[in-house]
């Protein structure tokens, strides 16, 4: 007798990764520069020169017995300093060093909140489209996840159905914006009714309702998008961040969790997040690292090859006759797939094109499927001829 | 409401860090020359001159996007493969690459294993004396901790007592051998007891039982004492390492569990192992540092300070009276307190002599304290006359 749920998530394969996987050998089969592989969410673009950069310099510079010896489970003091007032100065906060616990990435930082918050029959809300290890993280807190259908028109949030699902079992509402897979950016506006709706609820319920803010890609945004900063908007949210993608360190596991005053008992969330972080194995964040980030904090990975891949798939795409959302953020685009199952419409796409899209279904939002352009611009520029004589495969049938 | 069992755990300080803090404290008022810290098992020795090297090297020849980038779940095939080959080369056996997993060092490691392996009911026996993380890391996968009293004259295995706690309902035996905190190293002739007993056991009720070997400090051993590697003895052992302690890194967080091919339903244990990592929240171990240790695989940091330390004391110790056992490696003595109240000992060695020891109540040890001597070789120079002073004022009352 094992953990049977465990040995079923060691042992499924994710459609995106068997995506990846399949263009790999079919690349071996057919040459590189014939498999068009949008599958994955992983930078294409260098670390800004700072971060190796920095690296050498500690090596230089730190004893390595302090180097790469324990911090303080929450992260070097020195560090969590540099990036408060990081955040600080960028959104105007007052974010106390004592709110932020240093995590291995955002994934840690998404199940040290779960594990810190949920109680027996607590529910987490998610609205769709959503990154589809949320589950895996919320029931592995024994949590469960309530999903809210997708608003398709805007890819912002369908209220109305979020005030349906709420109820007194609810511990929080995740939200992920600039959103995976969807790119959308909830707007101001959006923000403000969350914050309007949960504060109402909460009142109601008498107890907090938090937001838990998934950020990765806060930084990752076209055009001169306004990210909102939730903790401004809402008093009880948590902020789950990870360097992984504006620095394009995702290797690295890298990220925090910030819990500033102005969440209702700040500092037993705080603990309940920092003994969960314990409890799972997580010892401290990876101490040569912290530094790094704490450095790099205001630099971002040069991000123009993302701006023009954009562009030229959004107006690609378009010309094709393909339906989209223009993304305000991530590297990641959204369009209807050409018949409403998803799945088909990206097996074909893989067998005939070898065109690698990956089916909405799994992120929660069916008649889609997510194209990820942090690629070389190249390969967007030979696939639009593919992705044409896809839509026209459709048209002769 | 929050977990509060997380809360708990957030907020509670260990006593080791407590003490720690408390000489931080002291040294500001008395002179750090003048308080004798003892208390934290934090490498004093710096990394191997190969780690920083590595480090340098692989940023010179790595593009970025790689070297940052993130890797298989298990861990980077190329790293895996040398950290393969180094443990089959050093133990004579036949691990597999697919089964080593790569993790976020030793705590990960196990809460991986616990994870992976808990089914409800389940049983993780643990003898005494041992690291008090245990407790939580079996807790938080909702396992139950059965504790094995020490055996006090050699602090090898009380087997007859390990047998008796033996039932149904017994997953695993986690063994620490070198151990922390009595710096025992348990012989060949123990471990083939254990094994012999788990066999015979596990035949009778008809499912494996486990041995979880958590060995961080395998290569820390003095006078050539030789540490059995437990898969030679007991075919079903899931080996938890970090490189923390030998390479001076504990700050990185990285290190690996083996699963060798002679575990029953390896496969199946592996994929248990990878999804709890999953769901935990460990996207991969980090990815500079995973081709850190695999190219020092082979190196330790210079342990001959941790030899001359350990002589220095133990003769020391006991020539003012004091009864240990010789360990056989880590950097942790575990003498006899003089006074059955270990608690109490401690205490009036902290607030008489500011000499700071931890009581090994913790440790599910009571009558003695550890002393950590991972530290500078003048600070037991100079307590030894503090502790003749501590012991004297024993003999005066």
């Amino acid at each position: 007798m094992l953990a049977e749920k465990m040995i079923a998530l060691g042992t499924e394969r994710s459609v995106i990764r068997e995506l990846f996987d399949y263009g790999k050998g079919r690349a071996a089969v057919v040459g590189a520069e014939n498999v068009y592989d949008f599958s994955i969410g992983n930078p294409s673009v260098p670390a800004p020169p700072s971060v190796n950069e920095t690296i050498r310099r500690l090596i230089d510079e730190i004893d390595p017995v302090t180097l790469h010896g324990y911090t303080s489970a929450a992260g070097d003091a020195g560090a969590k300093a540099a990036l408060t007032a990081s955040i600080n100065r960028r959104f105007g906060t007052n974010l106390s060093p004592d709110g932020l616990y240093l995590t291995m990435g955002a994934a840690m930082s998404l199940t040290c909140c779960f594990h810190g918050l949920c109680c027996p029959e607590d529910e987490f809300i998610v609205p769709a489209p959503y990154f589809p290890e949320y589950k895996v993280f919320i029931e592995s807190a024994h949590g469960k996840m309530v999903v809210i259908p997708p608003d398709t028109e805007h890819f912002q949030l369908d209220l109305a159905a979020m005030e349906r699902a709420i109820n007194p079992h609810t511990k929080a509402v995740l939200i992920n914006s600039p959103n995976n897979p969807s790119g959308a950016v909830y707007s101001e506006k959006t923000i403000q009714a969350l914050a309007d709706l949960l504060e109402t609820k909460s009142a109601e319920y008498g107890h907090p309702i938090y937001i838990i803010s998934d950020e990765p890609y806060r930084e990752i945004v076209y055009d001169g998008v306004q990210v909102p900063y939730i903790p401004k908007y809402y008093n009880n949210t948590l902020v789950c961040y990870s360097f992984s993608k504006c620095l394009s360190i995702p290797g690295e596991r890298i990220g925090y969790v910030a819990v500033h005053e102005t969440v209702e008992d700040w500092q037993r969330v705080f603990a309940a997040i920092a003994g969960a972080g314990r409890a799972l194995g997580c010892v401290n964040a990876p101490s040569l690292f912290q530094l790094v980030v704490a450095a790099c904090a205001d630099d971002t990975a040069d991000l123009s090859v993302y701006t023009e891949n954009r562009r030229l798939l959004v107006d690609g795409l378009r010309a094709l006759g393909y339906s989209c959302v223009e993304p305000g953020g991530t590297f990641y685009l959204f369009p209807q797939s050409l018949e409403p199952d998803d799945a088909a419409f990206s097996l074909r796409a893989r067998d005939d094109f070898d065109l690698l899209i990956v089916p909405g279904s799994g992120f929660g939002c069916p008649g889609h499927v997510r194209i990820s352009y942090c690629v070389p611009t190249q390969r967007i520029q030979r696939a639009l001829p593919i992705f044409g004589r896809l839509a026209e495969s459709y048209r002769k049938k």
